[in-house]
């Protein structure tokens, strides 16, 4: 029946989703493949949600989001970063993913180009070739810690470059981009009048500095489209919210889109999510505080494996180490050797780009002893060289 | 800052999607506008989704939706007509809205047709040309039931037509399809080498007769998209969760696309969603034949309106009532007078194509006194005649 399907999906590489068949293959894998929190929602969260159901939001609701949680995200963005957002800036969207495919939807014509920093969370590649564009990847290297630089942004960009990806703290890299970074990317958004488009969904994972939003910086609000969710900042991944922050041009233009997508976010998860950020620094200092443990705990044991070589993560819950050009495996290869060798599922690293090539991903979701296991069995293999 | 959006969103007419506007100027408004069932879900599903949230349901879980829903879903496919499917013949989405709009991205190429009978559900155009296809209108008559007739469909079927839409019970006629329709649909569908999408959401409100799917016709099973939701059958809008069934290969990319969306169903939702199969039956009898006393009730009232005209309802919650031609008002323009002199919100039927035309819909989600005050304000108009 494939026949029938669009051309574009003939052939069509697997997105980077769980692998379900191989996590069954041993009874002790070790699944550090998917950006999922292991840690469970907040009971309080779960409860406000619980009750909140119980007395009729259970139905569609608003079609712009539940304007008590666009008040409350409002208000928490003035908090965290001193700057006025209004309501009509604000589209709650299911999940920061279906936020950035209703961006690209609503922004590419045919042909149009958007460039993506290297490696790079895979889905984006996706989202802009459904919508008609190109993914134009610009490498970012280990020895400049993952940041773009200048010369190769400037040498990327077209007379057809309508706007660029940015995420960070980064997934797959860990790495979050300093602020002369960030001001170079602001500067070259505006001489060649590009969109910046900030994933910024890791916002509380940043273990090192202050987290900067993109549209913050001079002369960057009306340019940025900023995506943020409430998955990976509260553990409610399962819950599907997040929320694009546009100018209202555009937010009207994402809304119209997801009317005819999902219509609205489920009012539940809305009610969750409003609940969550009344208590978003006691989430923090509770859950987040493990990842850093974690993160640090795994770059310090591959720090030490001399086959491997790891840039310091600066943030999220993932690790990105390079396989030394010695082993003979590509990486989806040694992907594969991993999971018969020492029962881990990682993420191989040409998932996410080019630059990805020769790495794998672990993503330090798994509680403290699983992690030490999984460390102890990656420590003590010996992969054959060339 | 419209400039940055893509040529297709510079102007859009709204979608359909709730005149929030509309419903606050006057205290005293009936919203009869959207298709949101105003009955909350029922108590012992919300508790149920609750008790697995508590015990750990918050995480994505399998990309292709809870196992355990899956077969579920199989389960009850059977039972209710007594065809076996396969869990990889069923992907978990995120509303049956978002099933139709992956659907339509997995299915189009570029110039692709979609026949669409009008009057439609009105964000099927936009599902189709956000893919880059082209919605083609067969209109239907109520003379006729609002049943496509054999020689319309012929008549639009080119060389590009890929497949087409039906939606039985229908949004917005409360038409139902009877088996000679189903058939002839199924005689083209083979004859033309089409696929029959059929968005099958209203399958407990047909009042008359027995549901029959489009994929237990004979010859229809790889030919058929079944789109299926839990949102209207089970008061559960709110929780947007609805699946897929169609051959492996088309599933296979449909949940490529959906990985790249939503990523996954909300996990609490789709746990609800596995309780309330187990009730259906119950759900059926206790809450549907409130809208069928509603829908009866409201034809009843209108029918006595010497300037509305109407075909009697066969299923869903709606009404299609048609415009008297000698009222001097275009079906828009008619709407805003029931605002503004019956505080009445309804939808203009060209919402719903060029065959809505001079109609309005009624959605019967208010309670029945309620709608018994909205009947009688609607039953005291004089509108102005040519």
């Amino acid at each position: 029946m494939l026949k029938y399907a669009a051309d574009r999906f003939q052939s069509h590489t697997s997105a980077l989703a769980l692998d379900t068949e191989a996590l069954r293959r041993y009874p002790d894998m070790i699944d550090l493949s998917i950006g999922d929190t292991d840690i469970i929602t907040d009971r309080r969260i779960i409860d406000a949600a619980y009750k909140d159901a119980c007395a009729g939001y259970t139905r569609y609701g608003d079609p712009k989001g539940d304007p008590e949680l666009i008040e409350a995200v409002c208000k928490a963005w003035k908090e965290d970063y001193d700057q006025t957002i209004s309501p009509n800036e604000v589209l709650v969207t299911t999940s920061s993913c279906m936020g950035m495919a209703q961006t690209m939807l609503g922004l590419l014509n045919p042909g149009d180009e958007v460039l993506v920093f290297g490696p790079y969370f895979s889905p984006y590649k996706d989202q802009i070739e459904m919508a008609g564009g190109k993914a134009v990847e610009v490498v970012t290297l280990a020895e400049n810690s993952f940041f773009p630089q200048e010369e190769d942004v400037r040498a990327a960009i077209t007379s057809r470059t309508k706007a660029f990806i940015i995420n960070t703290p980064n997934n797959p890299t860990g790495a979050a981009y300093d602020l002369p970074t960030l001001q170079m990317l602001a500067r070259l958004a505006q001489e060649y009048d590009l969109l910046a488009v900030a994933d910024e969904i890791y916002t509380r994972y940043l273990y090192d500095g202050m987290f900067i939003p993109m549209r913050t910086l001079p002369g960057m609000t009306d340019r940025t489209i900023t995506l943020n969710s409430f998955s990976k900042n509260f553990m409610m991944t399962g819950w599907r919210v997040g929320y694009i922050i546009a100018h209202p041009d555009l937010i009207s233009i994402f809304q119209h889109i997801d009317n005819s997508m999902t219509y609205v976010t489920p009012s539940i998860s809305q009610r969750a999510a409003l609940y969550a950020l009344t208590i978003r620094q006691d989430i923090a200092e509770k859950y987040i505080s493990v990842y850093k443990n974690r993160v640090y705990y795994a770059y310090d044991c591959i720090s030490q494996i001399p086959w491997l070589s790891i840039v310091k993560p600066r943030g999220t819950f993932y690790l990105f180490p390079k396989i030394d050009p010695a082993i003979d495996m590509k990486d989806g290869e040694f992907c594969k050797y991993l999971i018969e060798n020492a029962h881990l599922l990682v993420s191989a690293g040409s998932a996410f780009g080019l630059a990805g090539q020769g790495h794998f991903r672990i993503a330090a979701t798994v509680p403290q002893e699983k992690l030490v296991l999984a460390m102890d069995r990656l420590s003590a293999l010996n992969p054959p060289l060339k």
